[in-house]
């Protein structure tokens, strides 16, 4: 458990009793990471934690970072860290719009997808570099590294799921008409790996163009595979079309069990509502529905999403009463228990 | 004029028609560009051509490409190298949902932001290699390239187009919790520049949550400077928010006057309406209204934008005509002329 900054603590206690109610037996292991213990002692990730977490079945994020924290300080040092030296290359985000959930966008559309992510390479890799900083002549570069070997492990992983959905239908997003190599890669790799799942239906769409169709027929998708960047872009606008970032779960997984996965909610630590039991805790809750999935425990999975989206449902209408944090998870727990 | 490929030469032409209106003395040349040519003699932008549209003052493209064409060879070899040959680092998108027009979001936003996407360099510069292509071993990269000089100008540029606007708000758009080199750059640049702009009010953005706020509160935003990455997938969600890609109008500038500015609807080649008289020109027209102002006629600018306004206003309701791509830029012209 990170709890992490600002409302992070409170939704991860509320996925930890939801697991509970529906898993009884889970051991667990604070560790406090994030903003607080960075102005404190100056640590992101201490080494020594790392080994630690790497013992663990599973990691639940809630969220880190403050405004006092130089931005990319605990960006770099601690998530993408943890992503990056536990292997999480699927990092999976479903883009889900509820029932009973408003979505901004008019004619209340169906959307029931999911983003694939890749999460270990790509234009997050930190490569790059600032020559002639400050002067009239500074060059600054990064650079997007991808290898067959991290693109097609994160597309076969695609395919998979693609292939166990009603629409088996999989999109390839990217910008190969621009960045023709990386793009180039991407783009033979969907191609070898297609043979494998001959029930899938593949195409693709360039990122400009699917982030248009997000919002003009987000009908349209089923399972995208997408690189790093544009997966971060990608579904910032899923969770804006489906109700907000404050219900968007999150895995960042790594499907060989190596190494343990990581999940958490999209929304960051609100330090403004920080403390006061006015966060939801409902993102988290599907975090651990993610969670439970993973470790293979599909049953109890199903019980968590199906416990968030009879609450979702039952928020419709002006009467629906505002619950606290810890209300809300209690709601959550008790309808996940049935 | 370019006119291109599929709709474009349509569209060019009602776009010449309401330049002429307002402007009769235009002198044109018309080059075949685009995807027939690449097929006819495999040239995308030959030397030739490019020295001889150095001359010209400004340049009307309509849409080049169509599926027979290899992803990339007309995008790198005559969009990106007109953009980059012609310096047009000013790549500037308007996104505005006029009266009349229907928004996919619900509850009839205010949306009124012009975006200043940097156009010669970032991710766009071509950068980058392939390590032993085809095997398991492959590694991709794509280079993002940042300068000073370059970050610098346009940032200035689109501090000088919010300082004119009524809000006079910047906002700029970047990752730079992740992309920390260039991050750190563009950052920089903008708060070393805003002194000099001391009626504009800054801000920072990065690209996913602007993405989502492009959904869930697009009038929060006034003038938005990014990256040429960054620009290219938010003007997308842009022109879906506002109606549509069918109306939305770009200018590739070079404000120095040193080159040609390139003036395109954002659009593709459209080929399955080709030639069928059904293109809508308006975005053609939106963009002539750009290449006026840029020229220095504001006044004609004016009235043009003012022509496409009355237009799409009147088309509100089913009673409203669906008129030929000719009779709507013949609509658009007596309209401009007053
Ligand atoms: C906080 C940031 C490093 C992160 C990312 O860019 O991946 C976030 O935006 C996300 O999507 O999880
Ligand atoms: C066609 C493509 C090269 C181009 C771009 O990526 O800039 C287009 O998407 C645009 O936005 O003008």
């Amino acid at each position: 458990m990170i709890g992490g900054d600002g409302i992070g603590p409170e939704v991860v206690a509320e996925g930890l009793r939801v697991l509970r109610a529906v898993h009884p037996k889970v051991d667990t292991t604070e560790y406090d990471l994030g903003a607080r213990r960075w102005h404190q002692t100056g640590e992101t990730l201490p080494d020594a934690v790392l080994e630690e977490l790497r013992g663990h079945d599973a990691i639940l994020l809630g969220a880190v970072g403050d405004p006092g924290v130089p931005s990319g300080v605990l960006e770099r040092g601690l998530l993408l860290r943890l992503r990056f030296e536990l292997d999480h290359h699927v990092n999976l985000r479903p883009v889900r719009l509820y029932p009973g959930v408003a979505s901004p966008l008019a004619g209340d559309p169906t959307i029931d997808m999911i983003v694939v992510r890749e999460g270990t390479e790509g234009p997050y890799a930190g490569a790059g570099g600032v020559l002639r900083r400050g002067t009239p002549h500074e060059v600054a570069t990064e650079e997007s590294l991808n290898t067959r070997y991290g693109v097609e492990r994160v597309v076969r992983d695609a395919f998979r799921r693609a292939a166990r959905r009603e629409r088996r239908h999989l999109t390839l997003v990217h910008k190969n008409n621009v960045l023709t190599k990386a793009g180039d890669l991407w783009s033979r790799a969907v191609a070898e790996v297609a043979p494998e799942f001959p029930d899938v239906r593949v195409d693709y769409q360039h990122v400009d163009a699917a982030s248009m169709f997000f919002v003009t027929d987000p009908g349209r998708f089923d399972v995208i595979v997408t690189d790093n960047m544009f997966g971060d872009i990608i579904t910032d606008i899923g969770a804006a079309i489906t109700g907000g970032i404050g219900l968007a779960a999150s895995g960042n997984l790594d499907p060989s069990g190596a190494h343990p996965s990581m999940f958490e909610p999209v929304h960051g630590s609100a330090p403004d509502i920080a403390g006061k039991q006015l966060a939801d805790p409902t993102a988290t809750v599907a975090s651990v529905a993610m969670l439970l999935d993973h470790l293979g425990h599909a049953e109890e999975a199903a019980r968590v999403e199906a416990a968030v989206a009879a609450s979702l449902a039952d928020r419709v209408g002006a009467g629906a009463a505002a619950l606290s944090t810890r209300e809300r998870g209690e709601d959550l727990a008790a309808r996940a228990v049935g």
